[in-house]
């Protein structure tokens, strides 16, 4: 297998599941800032144009963080990031899909319509006069979320699993662009301040293999 | 088992995926125009107050339909409507989330902020300003995935899916609401034409048993 990736939340959050599993895969560092994955090859493998992509050992090119969390899982069980029976898993994705559509996704929006503009309107479609209230849609997500974590320090009861990950990532990289979790939000706050002293969370977003362990 | 549903598109997304399965499991049918998912009981199960919710024997309510379907994929895997490998899944879960990201996701959201605002308002942050823009996004969605879809008849090749199943509930129903496929794109035009004739695309937005074979 090969994991293309590069310096942007999602290929940073496959990364961290790996280091979770104890996985080492060989890794591909793309440029997104220059564009090397809107480049015509990439895209005609994955036509959205997007990292990370996880091409399998016949040649598929796996798109999509969700996707390849799902498969990484399922070829390497433990120790379980997103289940080990049906109702774990359903749990677990039940709780991913809310924090992405109630944070992750209007954060990243919010960033690719805002801050990161110039770059992203020769790429796709782009809604900059709906950065205000993507903002304000974040940060209803995350009191939402903060007051429904009270009394337990992971988000899906209980368990470590894919949504932290897939939290984590988000509300760190949205830190560094003006999209943070506001002051008054202590329980997602602390949430996010115990994650961070996983070794896994050592990961940057800019990786070098000795901060991964991972070859190259 | 119980499936808390009503008359939108995600609980007709699951009702769809039963019937391909030839599932059946108790029903009960909520008004949600009325907000029976928003009365205090449900949302203390629900803390996001919407439907479908599958209840399972020991009393869990999993929410969200995209983890509903995981969950009845892994107790009733036949026929697949996901896949039957780990490499069959990933491929479908890859393409149901770009279905949703570039189609379903704005869809939905120009309906709740548009045609939706005076019921949605009193239920969540709504956008209104930026409808406009989010027609605009999903119609770039559906004129990409139509250019990726020429020479197949199943959004992901070969195989009918999950991923069919969360397009057509979500086209059939942006029809209704002045949010449906524009008439230039005759692939996705087609597409949705023969999934219409699969038994399963005549449950309708508002389920009778007669439909849909199943009990209340």
């Amino acid at each position: 297998m090969l994991l293309y990736h590069g310096a942007r939340p999602n290929p940073r959050a496959v990364r961290m599941f790996m280091l979770e599993k104890g996985m080492s895969i060989p890794m591909r560092d793309l440029d997104i800032d220059k564009g090397e994955n809107r480049e015509p090859e990439f895209v005609a493998r994955n036509p959205s144009g997007q990292v990370p992509v996880l091409e399998l050992d016949d040649g598929f090119w796996l798109a999509e963080s969700g996707a390849i969390f799902q498969y990484l899982e399922e070829i390497h069980p433990e120790p379980a990031l997103i289940g080990s029976t049906a109702q774990e898993r359903a749990e677990t994705r039940m709780w991913q899909r809310r924090v992405e559509r109630r944070i992750t996704e209007p954060l990243y929006a919010a960033f690719h319509y805002g801050k990161g503009l110039s770059m992203y309107q020769e790429r796709m479609v782009v809604l900059p006069e709906c950065v205000p209230s993507l903002v304000k849609l974040m940060h209803d997500g995350m009191r939402w979320l903060d007051s429904v974590m009270t009394e337990r320090s992971t988000i899906v009861p209980q368990r470590f699993t894919v949504a932290d990950i897939v939290l984590y990532t988000a509300v760190d990289f949205g830190d560094g662009v003006g999209l943070g979790i506001p002051e008054d939000l202590n329980t997602l706050r602390n949430w996010r301040t115990e994650i961070s002293w996983r070794p896994s969370a050592k990961t940057s977003l800019h990786p070098r293999s000795s901060e991964t362990g991972m070859r190259y």
